[in-house]
């Protein structure tokens, strides 16, 4: 099946940050699934973690070593193959072997090492595979464009891809970069998908900062899509900042423009995400407008964006606005109908509630192009979201039906 | 496709009912889309409507109709192939019209004629073409079983078959029929689906009597079911009882055996609605037992039976508990994962939040059958509740995603 393409991002990798990938026999394709990112010096962090109540042991333990090690960070090892998640007490127990093991190789307190997994749920974890494979891993960093392209390699699953982008700015005579690698949502029997992020920067930050600038800039971007509406049991954004360019965030000039530039490394990696996704033809840039708040405005945008019968629409390229009129109503919010105004591309559809006419071929081709506008006006106030999401189609049943033993 | 069969219900008609059905031209097939229930004497009413804000006019009308009626509906009138949804004040005007067209030729008070609506959404409804069929559609009732399965036919939109069911009970002397005819959940473009559902008695009670056993019954069995998640902005269940039986539903040794028996024939409309559904190939009956109240259960049903990553393993035949508990992880409620437990079919899958060894092919095999049992247990209290709903396939995809101008 075609996928969307988009143009390949740059990749830029912040002073002091290494990278290396090997394989350790988790997935049974033989590819690649156990990753590195080192800082040479230790780094402030700050995480997002899935709202799922079902909670993978590496979430458990990295938030416990966040806390113990007051927000520092020196590594990440990520597998892939093994979500490790509905695992128990042992599951956590491999995973705290593992972080203790590589914490000793790299040198560093087993607090500072932040493990990472995605793949299989409910299966034990192989921490033996891991572990063997740890010198090697440790041994093969590198601060190299093809060192960081393993690492995201490494970390795929259904993904068919791997996701990166780069911002780099100027403060003063010095410069700082932002880099972000991601692997997408993809679920295959049975595996559950998963989205990481990581995001490394040579800027100085303490660790209450970059927590802040990271929901504040998550919130738009990352936060703000849906391919199927399933919340993964292992979902995490890692931001992590060791100040090796000498540039501190904190100054007032240097804020805006690294929000700025890490919002940009997050609007791609979320638009690669979503252009990635399982069986997905058609990306959906949903704006919902004229809210009373943001949280309304959120509500509207994923009950449209989790309706089966909408998505199905999409993939037909299908401008089907009652569809969409529907969800709104069944939003569970006091929404008067009768005031909702509806565009497909840049035609009004539906207008205080009824059909508008509108020339329905060129709302078809619209909907046919890899990307597509659509717009929902509440009328009930002057907050906007803007909310990427995607269609449903017979090839994401197809991935997600398919069963092997 | 092959459809899941049921066993035939039996057509058993209530005293004083008449029906029948002819074609206005609604539906682009050709096919009857016109229908009409009489009661030979004005009964006592009770509905229930979609919770969608999105409201077509004949719920506007027909809600407005029972209450200037006190509660009196004399006969039905059923169009399918435009929902008169999105239609503004000109469709319920069209409504209006029709109900006060048919209560001229019927005789009756046009509040007592009680309008709905199924099938294309947000297109003017043809007023006169519905007009002009009026009187060859009253000339025509009769107290069949033929016209009572030509009134079922006429009725459906996607629905592959006609849904029916009835049940008969004695009361001293005298004998109860309750009747239910029903159409399902379908949806192509751009109709909407609705489900529709009729149930006739000749059992005498009033309006308040009849709300208060309509709701009790429709909790458990027509509000537990789902499809696809999605409300449509026609659902109507209508309950009219015209008491030529003799038999009074406010007698003691009535009023358990008649809740009985409507119980029976909306739990079969429901199996029947689900197991229509499109593109289903597996029905589940979903069991969450062991939650602290009715509402908590049905939070978790709801958010299994909504989950795409669920219904497609489901429509694999795959017996992924992980989605499962990842579901219930993120269905809002602070639910322990540690303590959850899951069966497919007879077996436990999940013990307390971790994999359970179990015969995988076996629960595939329990899986692949037209009907299959999945149990939820909570921990949490002693309430349960069983909730019907439905795998997610490609031809689900395929029939909502056709797009035709």
């Amino acid at each position: 099946m075609t996928k969307l393409r988009r143009t390949p991002e740059p990749v830029r990798i912040p002073r002091g940050f290494s990278f290396s990938a090997v394989t350790a026999g988790i997935k049974v394709s033989g590819r690649p699934d156990l990753a590195l990112i080192e800082s040479s010096a230790s780094g402030s962090a700050a995480a997002l973690f899935t709202r799922n109540l079902v909670v993978a042991a590496p979430l458990e333990v990295g938030r416990a070593s966040l806390v113990s090690s007051a927000g520092r960070v020196r590594a990440v090892v990520v597998n892939s193959g093994n979500a490790n998640c509905a695992t128990g007490p042992a599951g956590r127990q491999a995973c705290e072997r593992v972080c203790r093991h590589a914490a000793r190789l790299l040198g560093v307190p087993a607090g500072e090492v932040f493990p990472s997994s995605t793949g299989i749920i409910g299966v034990p974890f192989p921490a033996e595979k891991v572990v063997a494979q740890l010198p090697g891993l440790i041994a093969a960093r590198a601060a190299t464009k093809s060192a960081a392209l393993a690492f995201a390699h490494a970390i795929m699953t259904t993904d068919t891809r791997p996701k990166i982008a780069a911002q780099r700015f100027r403060a003063g005579s010095r410069e700082v970069t932002i880099f972000g690698v991601a692997k997408g949502a993809g679920m295959i029997h049975p595996q559950l998908a998963t989205m990481l992020v990581y995001l490394l920067t040579d800027a100085a930050a303490t660790p209450r900062q970059l927590q802040q600038i990271l929901r504040d800039t998550c919130d738009p971007t990352l936060n703000s899509m849906s391919i199927d509406g399933d919340t993964s049991t292992n979902d995490t954004v890692l931001l992590l900042a060791n100040g090796q360019s000498g540039v501190r965030v904190s100054e007032a000039r240097v804020r805006n423009k690294f929000s700025q530039a890490l919002s940009a490394v997050c609007q791609s990696l979320a638009e690669q995400i979503v252009s990635d996704g399982e069986g997905v033809q058609h990306v959906i840039r949903l704006f919902v407008e004229q809210a009373s708040t943001r949280e309304e405005a959120l509500l509207v945008a994923r009950t449209i964006a989790h309706s089966a019968l909408v998505k199905t629409a999409w993939a037909g390229a299908d401008p089907n606005w009652g569809r969409i009129l529907a969800a709104v109503g069944r939003c569970g919010l006091p929404i008067d109908p009768s005031r909702v105004r509806i565009f497909i591309g840049n035609q009004m559809v539906c207008r205080d509630g009824v059909a508008h006419p509108f020339n329905e071929r060129r709302a078809h081709q619209s909907l046919a192009q890899p990307e597509c506008d659509i717009r929902v006006q509440l009328r009930r106030g002057q907050t906007k979201v803007r909310f990427l999401t995607t269609d449903l189609t017979a090839e994401y049943v197809r991935i997600n039906a398919e069963y092997s033993t």
